[in-house]
């Protein structure tokens, strides 16, 4: 049972200012969180979070997402042991975006390829389209090690 | 006509690594971008851009999006002044979230609501629920005044 608020029940100007959280998850029950490490603020990671997700992540301290590929609660870290610790969730003006503020433990990868971030990349014009280029930021451990561990 | 990589045609090793730029675009053509200042690395918003508005974003030197609530290219900044410097953009690992590193210009606000950020409030524990908090980013300009000139 959620008590959360509907956003269709209130209006723009209670949805931007005011008290109500009232988040707006989409057709499938999901908002975007981006991950923002708390003590430098960069951005680290992104995915989704259902209503129970948002509640974990809240009780127990730990960021949990929902996987939309694996259609299930992800508690972020279980597998790799890259837990991020729940510090201060912020929302954006319309509610539909969520900001968590989080620490990072084990090796301090949040990307699933070992990275600290999943923004390793930037994106260059190449001739008449773009290429990607890597920006130097060097896993942190091997992934191919660490998901073959039973 | 887009010479942008088809996504479904390269592998998972060629998506995250390599120097392909493969955005992976979602069903109406559109991107997730999350803006980040590009001094402090806060995260500033979020918005959806186009093959258009990321063309542009290189070209013109500013920040574009596409509006889904005006189903239309959309210069952030054009109305009200508030635009985006662009200075870098980088793709996540599997492709489907952009950063746009980005310097403020005009009042240096980022959020239709006159603040720096549209990430103004927190959300905490309320009983069984939630509520927002405001973190006491105060407006740079008067939405009312600003978005009333001709």
């Amino acid at each position: 049972m959620s008590n959360l608020i509907d956003p269709k029940s209130i209006s723009k100007t209670e949805l931007e200012v005011g008290e109500i959280f009232a988040p707006r998850f989409d057709e499938h029950g999901l908002i975007l969180a981006v991950v923002t490490d708390a003590e430098s603020d960069a951005i680290l990671m992104a995915a989704y979070m259902n209503e129970e997700a948002l509640r974990l992540t809240f009780d127990t301290g730990y960021v949990h997402f929902f996987s939309r590929s694996r259609n299930s609660l992800w508690k972020k870290g279980e597998s790799s042991g890259e837990l991020l610790n729940f510090v201060e969730m912020r929302v954006d003006c319309d509610q539909d975006i969520l900001q968590v503020r989080a620490t990072q433990s084990g090796s301090g990868a949040a990307c699933h390829t070992g990275r600290k971030t999943c923004f390793y990349r930037a994106v260059e014009k190449s001739g008449d389209g773009f290429a990607v280029k890597d920006l130097g930021i060097n896993p942190l451990f091997d992934p191919k090690e660490r998901y073959s561990k039973s």
